[in-house]
């Protein structure tokens, strides 16, 4: 497989120095994530859809039904970009026009092929339920054959994508250092609240262990 | 202003039964958001861009650089595709395939206008900073003249819209009942860690009384 970028699309216009290219972090960034966004294109409209993925390796993996409008028209060899954005926290700075956010993003280009294979589509699909809850395969039933075959599988290589971070505090005008306003950072992260079990499941059901510090930041994978 | 939906672009095709139209709701779910994920095509290809974003009654205004792609293929009358995605918690489900998330999430179609009128744009500008954070404005630098001018301002007319809720517990087949596995909701929500001054902030200075039970979720605001 060869280098993630750049490429004409991946080339960072606005402010480049928050841009890059390095593969490591461009996986960080997927496998941190929950939810990622596919832009394409059916009719000439784009559109863009929220979905779970997984990544295996280089390539990045999407399921769903077969009758997803999604899946069908990147089935078809249509040009997609699949983007995903960590919101570490706010940016306050003492001028509104210097408020920003700080953040960790992907933007992957490519055309996604489907996966036919019934083990590689199982893979996958286990890979797509460990990214969401590491450990949860091995508390669940597994996929039967006939699941794994009613749900379509495509995939993208994470060969043109990019990444694009900012950290750290607000940058103000030199001026504004005098006025009196709180400037910082206000990290935001994702957090897990009580577990609310199925109305249906048998009282003296344990938690799962898959659930025991379960945490979707950086820090504490 | 007309109804927000259904037309063939906002007529849920899969899962019908989370689907809706009603305005409140994609107000809602418009206005708790942080980011938006934005969707246009630049010569065939398919981009999706988050960006911070807020609602003015019926408009969803953008905002960015002069320079930005983005705005600038916007600003040709390209059709748009506008969607926010509020996780509110997994499903976990006795069987990996009935693995689902509790989410809301609104799609909005249409083209971008640009505000040229500076009181327009003040007036945009200023609803995204109170957007990320209620009450900002009161407590920092409001934007010059010149900030105001050189900013590219858009909206985008929440006219062509729909929702997608999914909430409740799992929904496995009737077999699987019977499995030992642990299933239910974990909700997940968003939550502020401890502020970070920034290094060249006066040691006195309070923090903002915007920061005061800030939250991003429904519950608390």
């Amino acid at each position: 497989m060869s280098l993630i970028g750049p490429t004409p699309l991946t080339t960072h216009k606005r402010l480049p120095q928050r841009g890059s290219h390095d593969r490591e972090l461009v996986h960080s960034i997927l496998d941190e994530g929950l939810v990622c966004h596919v832009a394409f294109v059916a009719d000439g409209q784009p559109f863009v859809i929220p979905t779970i993925y997984a990544r295996l390796g280089e390539r990045l993996y999407l399921h769903g039904a077969t009758a997803s409008r999604m899946l069908a028209a990147l089935k078809l060899g249509a040009p997609v970009c699949v983007e995903v954005t960590l919101v570490d926290g706010l940016v306050l700075a003492r001028s509104a026009f210097h408020h920003s956010m700080n953040y960790r993003s992907v933007m992957v280009f490519g055309v996604a092929q489907e996966s036919v294979d019934l083990s590689e589509k199982r893979q996958a699909l286990e890979a797509i339920v460990e990214h969401v809850v590491p450990g949860r395969m091995r508390e669940t039933r597994a996929p039967s054959a006939q699941e794994v075959a009613g749900t379509r599988v495509l995939w993208i290589p994470i060969l043109e994508a990019s990444a694009k971070v900012r950290t750290g505090p607000p940058v103000d005008d030199e001026e504004d250092h005098a006025l009196p306003h709180w400037a910082g950072e206000l990290p935001l992260r994702m957090v897990l609240g009580a577990p609310v079990a199925d109305p249906r499941l048998a009282a003296e059901t344990p938690l799962p262990a898959s659930l025991a510090g379960y945490r979707r930041t950086r820090e504490s994978r």
